[in-house]
């Protein structure tokens, strides 16, 4: 596969690294073009305190010449603008492990008599070097004319009236709801459903407790042939479940309507053909959400994720001292109620760096020009011409 | 990460092959003892007809000396019995693909005027090696106490009645709801849900149609801290979401109670922990599916994923042919109408892979006597030893 | 990087089994094709009895379809033909390692009172899968024009009198000298040398030893910029490195004219430019063996490998009993006396599967007709159309 | 396989970011701890002036807390310190590729018009991040025992005089080498030959050449049975010579007396095991390099790699211009004439990459204490006892 990445990083160390590699060279990368999307995840009703503190801003350390990249690996830092302050004022060492957290099983993995550097780790921080390594992904992606939109459709149990995404088979309106969703606090286009949601927010908020909730990720304009069937691993529908179950607190992932696929007949999921447009998706419906047999099949690929609560509750949980062995309650450091907004853009970033990955290893991974120019003649032939007969 | 595998194998070719590295020496291993498993993938109601002719025997060509692995690859191979039938009566080449198969997007891909290559490897055919492969991690796992367990909880909309699997923390009780799964033809617990499933599937044979289901899938005895949360690609959630997303027809995959974790607030979501048993998992609930933060946390394992109705039907739907561009409908050929049951042991393997790859991450990969004897040692310490204050 | 291949086997079980995936649809492909190469790995003077006896013939198991790859992984399967009488007649079981082989470090790493499951695995038999697997790289290749060839160049101290490899610019020419090669049972070249080379392995008979030797390996036609200097693990040197030195008994390996590369001043080992022919290569030397930085650079690719002699003497050797830990010799098992010649179809299977790998990174890996497409058009550009200002 | 690392850097960028994944917990690290290994590369006979300039200091930026290890991910940064001057004084953009580098190749492969951005990568700057990540692996060794040394044993064809490689059996003995090497400008324990060597640097850069050469490494205490010998990619050889020949600059890598395994008979290059000192190696010869069939095997891991001569040459040599196609002569930028020196410490730290990997693959890699636990309950055993019949 074409693309991989690591990142490092600790909640309040100096900073978080991130090394991407194989991305082309020629695709057009600065820091400003980073920036939009680490704001989006800073921003979110439900957020604790310290997201409004920093303003995360990645600095290009490497694989950018003269504002292309060159096809050496990106190399990025997100410096923790706190870090100073912390040096002085370090928080205190818990030993109390938090329910719902790593801090417990992280602990006895690792060995050790408090829960601080496991919890330093294991927090929604690093997800600020998945965005900004997903945004270059994803502008490549828009290189190619890609697209990704998300929306917030459940938090606490309130579900966002709307239209049901396997109808969502139309990029303007996609782009509508996805506008109205960036106005929103908890990123719901529908208004009376944002209320709602706001409300529950709140409640949570008074009451101590936290709140999950389920976001649809969208990708327009794909190509036939993502991916592929022939083997487990390079199948996309097994990247995407990886790709979207990695993010902390998602518990689960349904490609396309999901867990409903075994609600209705299979005559009502298979998505009809219009032979008219067969070269380009052409189905009438899209439950598959863009995905059959491990390939994208040219219809928007849609998917949904599931984040549970924060584990951090103002509301403590019984736990077990890891010093004494004795019972305590975890003890609650200030925290977000809701990060299910924030995540959206965690969710797309992750869904684009595994649809760049796709789109390199089909197109190419050398030159952008290149990539594009083989993209280009793939989306110009016919279905008889892809299969020889023209 | 331990183990590798990988399958090669066309559906109506002489054979599957499939490779197994990285068990240990040491496991007693035998054609008999994959017997079982690879028998039960090939019943339950709703199949069809290819599941009665064939006896699938995996052959252990490598990696067994006098019925112990040694620590080499292990070779498998299954025999299509029917090959030599095949190679004078074979299946007509069909040009229309099957909508909610990889026929479409496939044959674009890889340049083809007809769908037979993509369909003789996208095909249920090849889960037959992966139960043989899950059957060795499956074996590992149960030299070292642990149980892997698998229940369906709903067909074509009908619900299995029964405990909620969060609430089922205690083996025994897990082992006798599988033991009644299989009796049952469509491996369901509850003998009232049981004959609204027959019935399901009967009216959908009738009606030309297919039906999906959830399967839910257990494993007992787990020790803390199997996966890590250091990492997006070794947590434990990630490479279970990608296991099982991986296998044929399977669109939604949830860790414990998944896509519920929304509808609750945090404080009915996080389990709470006993310190008296902290050291063996030692949580009150199981919501988590005993996974927090990438890792085991010592409670039951527990997951659900969602088949989607199998793609050919008698009712055929609307599609293209390759070679003219034409409307055309899907051709039937002699399928499933159901799959859920069976698919059950494939996921059960699956989750068997991942689980002894976790293991033997942590507890060596050479010698089994070597990594069972530091499992014990892992599991006989406090919480207090593990974390360094006994 | 689009392949990955493995194999599992053990030198007296069933079969050998080998998986090979990434190769692109529409590779003509037949066990007939596969023939001459496993013949060559059986040939060679120095030989023991069992190659006599054995004819490999590698059966297609799968990834083939009406004679043409379909993109499906591809199975392979050797069978051992005297496996039915080795299971009446057992070969003894041994205790005392033999210096040289993995005999006793595998026996204490993997637990075990006797050699046999270690020499069952690391055995010169595997090979045999390893040129099956090479072959179809090489076939590939073949498709985009680029041939491979080797000679022996030392056996046992005696070297091969000849042009050297630096110099062998000209394809024409290496055919010429691959082609007597093919035809010395030392496959070596020049005449005289290769009578001393017959007489050294003569003169180790006699005494009870074994003799290694070298070994050169070279592609030509090879398009610029296979591998790349980014990434370490990408880099095209490491690649070629460790697939040599992965094959047994390989035990150093140099990239054109390796270790001498420090016998001389820097304007002597860089090959310096053709202006006229830089889109081809154009260089007036070839002392980095077609590579620089990672990648190729257009000229052919040549290596040289060495192989030790087989650990399996009739001279036995010091070692110890594992059962006992007393001092013993030992044992001897009819074995090659040289099995350098034979090496050569091995390095060249080794070098194909990097070849072709790099060479579907980049140009894809869906389609041959595609990727031979797309090479064509990148070896028809100059230099300057390369760097874009044509 | 145990520990994953990747970097990213440019030569004339804000500078170096490496990742190290796989550490266990409870290493102790400091940035002074890798100071000294920085230093030792910046440092020998023969370097360009910007080495004077710069001193590295890594910083860690992640996966420590109060000084130990964590289990995250290991996060390093090495600032250029002349990044701020480099903005304003940006060095000239080459449309000449310098034969020997990665010039010509990568601006094909990249589709570039000038060099830049291939040399900024291509660069021996990146091996300091090599450095620094190999020195937390070297660190690990250490805590188990384990040194690595190093000798430079040719430059420009001197070679030093001493006693062969295949004889150091005794770590004091290559201690008093390595320390001897350390104090000369040219890694070289030998007064006399270092005096060569000098001059021929010295020679080299009168006439505005470079040199290349060749250096020996050594790892003592090692333990029996680090890698496997069951499959390609985890054979210790392939991983050793993956990693040297990844090194720029490295042409050719030998294990143990590496090529001259072929000019010696079998009885005169396996190493014969004596009985008593079986568990701890025990032989009384080393030509194997302490590896045999994939594996360590109690001996003392010994190399040699061989580094070519600088591609930046005062002597310009002939090429051709991007832009035009014309012929021109590569220009001459200032540079090192001989990188040997220096080059040990980045093999040190490849190697102690790979050995450290192996190591953790068998000893575990969650908690450095455990994992030291069970390297020392391995070394205590006898052969009798790993075999099971004590």
């Amino acid at each position: 596969m074409a693309i991989h990445y690591m990142t490092a990083g600790d909640s309040h160390g100096p900073g978080l690294l991130g090394i991407l590699e194989g991305i082309p060279s020629g695709l057009a990368l600065s820091e400003e073009m980073l920036l939009p999307q680490l704001m989006r995840r800073q921003q979110g009703y439900g957020s604790g305190g310290r997201m409004k503190i920093e303003k995360d801003r990645a600095r290009i350390m490497a694989g950018v010449y003269d504002g292309l990249t060159t096809g050496a690996p990106i190399g990025l830092l997100i410096e923790n603008l706190d870090f100073a302050n912390w040096q002085e004022h370090q928080p205190p060492l818990y030993t109390v492990p938090r329910p719902g957290h790593a801090d417990l099983a992280g602990a006895v993995k690792y060995g050790l008599s408090h829960t601080r550097p496991i919890s330093e780790r294991a927090s929604a921080r690093e997800t600020a070097m998945r965005v900004a390594v997903g945004t270059v992904a994803r502008l490549l992606l828009e290189a190619g004319g890609i697209n990704i939109y998300s929306r917030v459709v459940q938090i606490g149990g309130v579900r966002a009236a709307g239209r049901p995404a396997e109808e969502l088979l139309n990029e303007e309106e996609m782009k509508e709801i996805h506008e109205r969703c960036e106005e929103s606090e908890v990123r719901c286009a529908d208004a009376a459903s944002e209320a709602q949601m706001l409300a529950a927010i709140d409640r949570a908020r008074e009451s101590g407790d936290s709140l999950g909730g389920s976001v649809e990720l969208f990708a327009y304009k794909i190509p036939i042939g993502l991916g592929t069937h022939v083997s487990r691993d390079r199948k996309l529908d097994t990247r995407l479940a990886a790709a979207l179950m990695s993010i902390p607190a998602v518990k689960a992932v349904e490609i396309g309507i999901g867990a409903d696929v075994g609600m209705r007949p299979g005559s009502e999921v298979h998505d009809q053909v219009d032979p008219q447009q067969a070269a380009r998706g052409g189905r009438l419906t899209n439950r598959a959400g863009g995905i059959e047999g491990g390939m994208t099949n040219g219809m928007p690929v849609w998917l949904r994720a599931h984040f549970k609560p924060v584990a951090t509750l103002q509301k403590t949980l019984n736990s077990v001292d890891l010093q004494s062995g004795e019972a305590r309650r975890a003890r609650y450091q200030r925290s977000d109620v809701c990060i299910v907004p924030r995540g959206s853009s965690v969710l797309e970033a992750e869904l684009a760096i595994v649809l760049a990955d796709a789109l390199l290893d089909m197109f190419g991974q050398d030159r952008l020009d290149q990539t594009l120019e083989r993209l280009a003649a793939h989306r110009a032939r016919s279905i008889v011409e892809h299969t020889g007969h023209a």
